[in-house]
Order: structure tokens, then sequence, then C-alpha cells
């Protein structure tokens, strides 16, 4: 997609300075850019970085005055860098229609607008909105659905029944609406607690590859509109994870506990079962929330069992201190003369 | 399934009081419950959350007289409950036969009341047991086998000679006997230490999905009957995990560990090559068992490196207090006046 | 393949100990071995395991007289069996050719050495190098390259554009080359930022199982030649991973950090993002390195946050002793009489 510098800035909300006729028609790293690629800076430093780059456009913010550029003033340029992208880039969509190969059950509901790949296996009752992309090696179980626009990569499983809104996006290898991990033991053995709730995936959710996402045992597993998730993300039975929440690599949430919206789990992160993450609570990496526990909203935490962070900091700090403290007691405890 | 409350009431060995002749076909939440699902109270807290659901039928322990109810009276609910689930709900089991796209080798030998799934892949000289049901796109190596009554969810690899026991179920895109990790670094290169020995699984075995189960390097990863195993969780080489053991989401047990029967590992623990954790321990969360350390019967430890959960405790209630015990030890080093 | 144990000696530069004649055909432990299999012992702690094996020839240091044995004699034992079984065992090749279930671009650049097993998605412009082996439910998305003797294990994904260099094994499930994550929050929701950068992998590299690698954002995720890395790992957008270095199960790598040569990351440890990690530094498990952080050549590092290993042994037996010392504390508090 080509736009020319006044197009792209009025669609920014940008101020222009210099050629509005420029043509911008992709994106890149300063280093790396032609003519055409729209660039980004943040801030005073990657000033040289910018000015010595190919690229004849470039956003920057407020006072930042680069020499022989088109700058499109804005307040976020890295925001606006993200926001070009979606008009810039083009995004690859097959052309609608089902693959030969693919085996789909005659009661399934598929729009004539979407794409199924080679070898998806689609199962009865299935649900599919207009224009969804669903590429090789996809297992759609009974009566799952799809929204609009939803793009699954190759290999995607849902268990029979998920759910997922309008423009979701999921990668390689994620499994979503398996059964989650409940047992009662009892005369010598785990017996299975049921696991026959469902699974429903908000719009605009996107997961990454290899994430797996448990279905409710008799409950609803929930992930709110808007959701990131990273790769390697376990989400178990009756989870749910509020609007707009960002869950980072190989975090793992247990059982029954709540994020609420705009929670942000960096990654490795544990949340134990039945905790309850509150509004914009931050949890660092690797930290560990224990079961049960809640976490006040707009807190930062770290660590585990998870505090907050400046406690965290003065504690490590200390901890640093220590073996110098048994020394200092020692002296203390000799008899004065 | 539809029962009885009498008929239930002796499958559970539980006491009867109210209407033996109401019909039970289902499990639920009380706030769900049809009139005919099935429910179940633990404790007087939740009195109210049962009487005021649509259930006829309630399981609750002793001396908790729920009004208009059919009460089946047993030691553990949750138990009862689970055991109940076994009889009343449907297990979805497609009929058998092997699927016109599924890839069989001549020389394996799948019985007849197996069914295997759309676009399977089974190589020469794979055993399957009565009753298997084999989902889309799985993989059976070589010489693989695999009991009576297991379910392998769609996408599972099995590598050539894994071995599952009966009734194993295992989820989506969970891989089993790959090469386990070790190499020998020589000459400017790390050399890969063979990885061909094999991997066993026992009877009544859970695994999630993602999860990886890596083959022995010379010897046998085996895994016991009743262990049950979430998802995405690591297993490396020549592991051994004893009977009706627990595995939490993204833990890993690296090479040559071994785990005695009845062990607990809850979430993204991490037990290192060589350690022994015997019988009944439970490791908590996120707590790691560093190589080669043995965690003796019965012990509850938690923290990096693993110890005695009253110790991590104490030692964790000391470090809160530690900033503060700078500033005293300070106070008394002040020459007094 | 069968050797003699002259010819084994001189292709490991071996001292001969007995006779040369004995025909070595396999490799096991000691106590498994049959009479041709080559076994191994490290130590003398060890002599009396091999002097009962049932096998003929074994490595051995200088100085360890097995009675009845064909000794092997060199300085690492351990190191010559691994490249004895480069020699000694079977590699299972399969048959050359594309099976007839695959469904193969007629813009694929395809060697007639290659196997390309059932299933198998190629799309357009991939290119396949001499000897490589692409087993079942493997995905190579377009202009994906794949060198010489490559060996994809059943269901690998390489999204387009991912570059694999010769030799490269990647076991089942893995996933290289999905799109990033990163986001830019404004006006009320997640921007996704580019993720239109490549993933380059060097040649004798392995990958485990259900392991993820991103593509660059705007630039590229880099592996380098003979990198090992294990099960269920990710590694983010923009990390580059120097020659021969250990990437051990269940770490994460984020975005735009860099590994030099030899690093060893042991098994849950986490890198946040903007790491620089030198030259053969090891991180203990479950380490992790706080954003933007440096860990200098050569060092030993432990916890969260990482610090040298002897800090962390002695803050950690300060620790253990602090309950203690609050005590004593207490004591030189009191009023002296």
């Amino acid at each position: 997609m080509a736009l020319t510098a006044n197009e792209l800035a009025e669609f920014l909300g940008a101020k222009l300075m210099g050629d509005g006729s420029s043509i911008v028609s992709g994106v890149a790293l300063p280093e790396n850019a032609k003519a055409q690629d729209l660039v980004y800076v943040d801030s005073a430093r990657y000033e040289l970085r910018a000015e010595e780059s190919s690229a004849n456009c470039v956003l920057a913010p407020e006072g930042l005055p680069l020499k022989n550029k088109t700058i499109l003033v804005v307040d976020n340029p890295k925001l606006a860098f993200a926001k070009a992208s979606t008009r810039l880039l083009p995004t690859y969509l097959p052309t609608p229609g089902i693959h030969s190969s693919a085996i789909v059950a005659s009661s399934a509901r598929i729009m004539s607008s979407v794409f199924v790949g080679p070898f998806v296996v689609i199962e009865d009752e299935v649900e599919i909105g207009e224009g969804a992309v669903i590429e090789a090696f996809c297992f759609l179980g009974r009566g799952s659905s799809i929204g609009e626009r939803c793009r699954l990569h190759p290999r995607v499983t849902l268990y029979a029944g998920a759910k997922l809104g309008s423009r979701v996006e999921v990668h390689s290898g994620t499994v979503i609406g398996s059964d989650g991990f409940g047992y009662v033991f009892g005369e010598g053995r785990h017996w299975k607690f049921p696991q026959i709730g469902t699974v429903e995936i908000g719009d605009d959710v996107e997961i990454g590859s290899n994430t797996t996402i448990d279905r409710g045992s008799l409950g609803v597993t929930r992930i709110e509109a808007g959701v990131k998730i990273d790769n390697l993300v376990q989400i178990a039975h009756n989870v749910s994870i509020g609007a707009h929440s960002i869950v980072a690599s190989q975090t793992g949430i247990s059982g029954s506990s709540s994020l609420a919206e705009n929670v942000t789990l960096a990654g490795q992160v544990g949340i134990a079962d039945h905790c309850k993450i509150e509004e914009g609570v931050l949890v660092g990496a690797q930290g560990g929330v224990p079961s049960g526990k809640t976490i006040r909203k707009g807190q930062t935490v770290w660590g585990t069992p998870a505090r907050p962070l400046e406690k965290f900091k003065k504690q490590y700090a200390a901890l640093a201190s220590l073996p110098g403290l048994v020394g200092r007691i020692e002296s203390l405890e000799k008899p004065k003369r």
C-alpha cells in the first residue's frame, strides 16, 4: 500500500514538516530502510540514526529537526509507527475457498469468504465467520465457532465447543479447550473431576505459538477482548482474563484465578489457583503469586511470593548486605574491654 | 446416562435422604444445574448455594440438612462427585474404523474396535489395543504401541518405539519419545550423546497438551501407572515417575531424576538432573531442586534451592524484617553516651 | 555399522589394549550391553560395572586395567563414546521421494535426494537441499529454505521465509518464525508492532520438541552454528544466540537479547529483553537476568535477579542464619545490668 506523506499525516493526526507528496510504502528500521520506507525515532538520542537513514519520511516527536527529511510530528512515534503499519503493510490473505484435501462435516456452516487450507479437519456443527483464514492442519472440534476475520495459523487445535470472537489470531501449535487438570484423590487413585465446561475468547485477541488454554471444568474459561497472549503460556480451567491484559511467554495461570482489565504478566510468571489480580497490576518476570492471594489494583509486584516492587528491592538490597551484618553482630557481641 | 438416586447411592456407598426415585443424568455447578443434574456441596458454607440450586439431588457431608433436596450423604462429596461423573457423563466415542485418509502401514496390528481419525499416520509394526481412539493428525512412529482404550487427542506424536499402557489419555500437541538433550563438548563442538533408549507409559496415565517426554538416552524414561501430567511439562531422558504422582503445568524434570510414588510437583517446578524425590514429597510452585539432591519422604519443600516449607517461611519472614534490622544494628554500633 | 576395535581405535585416536579384531556394532550401558556393544567407563569408580558387562570393548581412561576386555584408552571416554556412536549407530533414513499425499507448490525447489513424508505442505518458492528429511505434517511456509541433510521430525512449522542452514535437526511440534510479541498501547488498545522480520538458523543446530522461535520484528532472529536448544524453549523476536551455545528446557529469551558464543542457559532460565550475555557465561537453573543487564564474559550466575554464584551462595547461607540473627540483635538491645 502506498500513501503520500500528506495522507499518512492525516491518518495519524500528525503535523507535517517537509514534502507532503513523498511516497511511503513500507516500514523499516532506519539502518535498513529504503527511500519509501517509513521509520520512527523516539528521542534526540537516535537523531543521527534517522538522519543517516535512506528513508524520506520519519515519525518524530516535537522539536527534533531532522535534516533533509519529511517529518511527521507526533506525540508517540512508536505508537504512530504501529498504527501506520496497519495501513502500509500488506496482509497476506489467501484466496477464499476450501482446499480439496480438507475434511469438512456437512453440518458445518462456513461463509463463502473463508479460506480453509490443506488437511484441515472441521467437525460437526462448526461455524466460521466471514473472511476467516484457517490454515493447514487446523482441527476444529464439534460445535466450535470462529468469528469474522479470525486467522488460525497452521496446526491449531480447537476442542469441541471452543468459541472465538472476531479478528482473533492464533499462532501455530496452540491448543484451545483441552481438559483442565483436576483430580480428586481417593481409594488409592486420582479420579478425574469432570472437565466439561467451555472456553470463550473475545474479539481482537492474539495468542502465540504452542500455548495451551484449558476449557472450564464445570464453568467457563474466559479471555476478554483485546487480550494479547504470548508463546508457551498455560491458562488453566475456569481462569478469566480481563480486557486488554498482556500475558508474556511461559507464564502460567492456575485454575479459577482471575485477572481484571489491563493486567500485565511478564515472562515466566506463575499465578497459583484462586488468585485475584486486580486492574492494572504488573507482575514482574518469574514472579509468583501464591494460592488464593489478591494483588490490589495498580500494584507492581515481584518475587516469589510476590510483594510490592519497592519492598522487594529493599529486601534484595538488604540481603546483599546480610553476609556483612553477621560479622557486625559478632563484633557487637564481643565483650567490651 | 440416567440413574435413580437409589442407584447412584448404591454405586457411591452413600446414605440416601429423600426421594430415591429422583432421576440424575448429568453433573453441574449448583448455580447452573437443571433438575436432573447432580451437584455437590463440601461444607455448611455452601449450604445456601445448594439449596437455591434447581438440582434435585445433592452430594453432601453428614449433618447438612438441605431443604427440598434428595441428599446423598458421603464422607467426601467432591470425590463422590468425580466418581459419579464417571457413570453419568457420556464419553464421546467415535464409531470404530479407520478413516479413509489415514495412512497405515500394512505391518501395523490394529484391533477392529479401534478408531483411527483423518490424516493419521501409522508406521510399520505399530500395535493398537481394543477400543483405542486415535484422533486426527496423530503420528505413531515405527514399532510404537498403544494399549486398550487409550485416547490420543488430535496431533499427538509418538516417536518410534514409544509404549503406552491401557487407558492412557494424551492431549493435543504432546510429543512422546523425542531425543533427549545430551551432548559432550570436545574439539570445539557439541557431539550428540546417543539418544536411542525407550519410553514407557503405564496404565491410566493422563498427559496434558503440548507436553514433551523424551526417550531414554541408553536406558528408559518411565512413567508409572496412574500418574497425571499437566500441559507444557518437560520430562527429560531417563526420568522415572512413580505411580499416582502429579506433575502440574510447566514443570520440568531433568535427566535421570526419579520421583517415587505419590509425589506432587506444583506448577513451574524445576527438578535438576540426578535428583531423587522420595515418596509423598510435595514441591511448591516454582520450587527448584538442585542437581543430585534427595528430598526425603513426605517432605513439603519450597523455594530455590528447595528447603522445608517451615524453614522457607521463617527465612521469608525474617527477610521481610531485614531492612529494619540494618537500622537496629547501626543503633547498637553507635557509641553510647 | 560394524567396525573392528582396531578401526575404531584409529577413528578415535585411541590406544588399543587387547584384541584389535573384536567386532563392535552398537553402543549400550554396561549392564545392558551385548558382546558387540561398545561401552565406556569414566573413572575407577565404575570399573566393576564395566568388568561385569558382556561387552567385549570398553572405552576407558589411562590406568584402568579391565580384566578380559579389549580396552580403547582415551582421555575423555564419554566424548569418545559420543563420537564412536556417530559411526556405529544406524541413522534411520527413509527412501528419498515425495509422498503422494504431500502438497507441494510447483515453484518449490526440492532436490531429488530429499524425503518428503505424508501430509506435508510445501508452499511457493520453498527450497530444500540435498538429503533433507521432512517428516509427516510439516508445514513449510512461502519462501522458507532448508539446507542439506536437515531433518524435520513430524509436525514442524516454518513460517514464511524462515531459513535453516545445513544439518539442522528440528523435533516434533516446534514452530519457527511465528510473530514476535510486540505491541504499543494507545487509544485504549494494543496496536501490533510490525513483525515482518526474518529468522535464520545456522548449520548443525538441533532444536527440541514444542519449542518456539519468533521471527524478527523489523530485523532478524539469529541462531548461529552448532547451537543446541532443548524442548519448550521460547526465543523471542530479534534475539541472537552465538555459536555452540546451549539452551536447556523451558528457558525463555526475551526480545532483542543477545547471547555470545558458548553460553550455557540451564533449565527454566529467564533472560529479559535487551540483555547481553557475554561469551562463556553460565546461568544456573531458574536464574533470571533483568531487562537490559549485561552478564560479563565467563561468569557463572544464579538467582533472580541473577548474581555471581559465590555471592548467591553467601547470601543464601546468610539467609539461613537470619532467623537466628533476629534473636541475637534482640539480646544486644536488652539493657545490660
